[in-house]
């Protein structure tokens, strides 16, 4: 998994309709984690905020893990990080 | 999942069985998202057209996620952005 | 899935033996697909020969999308691509 | 997998409910292993401590191995290295 | 997949019941075939030794390609190759 910090969220309208209902928040690693911070887009599954550190689970982990088993999900926020690490 | 602006389509006549009928675009993730601007193409699940913005799905949930699943397809178009997120 | 040339192929006479019968091409990604052009290993699911151009599914989806779902296979061909994108 | 130092770990109280009782680590790669050392959180699997060398296994590989099949995990620690490798 | 030379091994003692048996190589991706040249750890499936060239399987291909589906693996030397490819 990763950590990142929610800088955005993104809306679809036109979508799969296994994404109804799912909200799509902007995610970028912390930098300290990783030198290349490429963003990605996870669905929310905790409840997190804008400006929340959170924990991302990647690939058939989010799909799977979350009960999205048949949704094309491949990321999800899957907890809220107490305390951002210091690296 | 990633966001990127579709740039153009793929033909391809002689291919795997379970690949008729689909139809290959190709998206270019975001600068604004990505600093390697790796281009992936990926099968189109929501009706899209050539520069609009994108939601991707990428390994086994653009084929579970899409009813593809004896597919070989690892990325898919799952949604068009209403709006490009300012970053 | 990634556009890509072939380039060679490789023998392996003691393998794992869900991979007797299959014929391993070298595939490098076109360079305006991608700057990193990393050169993968694919199983050959099209009779693509070298010097064509090709699509190449990555992960389970190889597996999976072209009936070798015991094989250690995670790169395959599932296209030959009729004309070479214009990017 | 990947060998890596266990360099601290991450508290998250509101989490996706299984992942309750998971211990999340913080792994480096080794830098003799990988140049982009792209630090990763990894759920433990083996009882290891901050600065032991560890055996990290990615995708679906954790999550399915470690007896965690339903959790969002997409990395595990599987293993303590006896001794660091000479690389 | 991807081809690569063994340098070494590892030894883990302590690690996952799933993985008692299985030999650790370190392979070191070949050159020719990629620029950044991350070692990776695979499980032995073919009796490589130190020094050859191999094919490596990566994902879920490594651990249900060799009958090792309840093992945390994701990455398993499934080939010895015959002559190293000119690229």
């Amino acid at each position: 998994m990763l950590i990142g910090k929610v800088i955005g969220s993104v809306v679809s309208t036109r979508k799969n309709e296994n994404l109804v209902g799912s909200k799509f928040m902007i995610v970028e690693p912390l930098k300290e984690m990783s030198k290349q911070a490429e963003k990605i887009i996870a669905v929310d599954n905790v409840g997190a905020g804008i400006g929340e550190i959170v924990l991302v689970a990647l690939g058939s982990a989010a799909r799977i893990g979350c009960n999205m088993d048949t949704a094309p999900v491949d990321a999800a926020i899957v907890g809220i990080v107490d305390e951002k690490p210091q690296l």
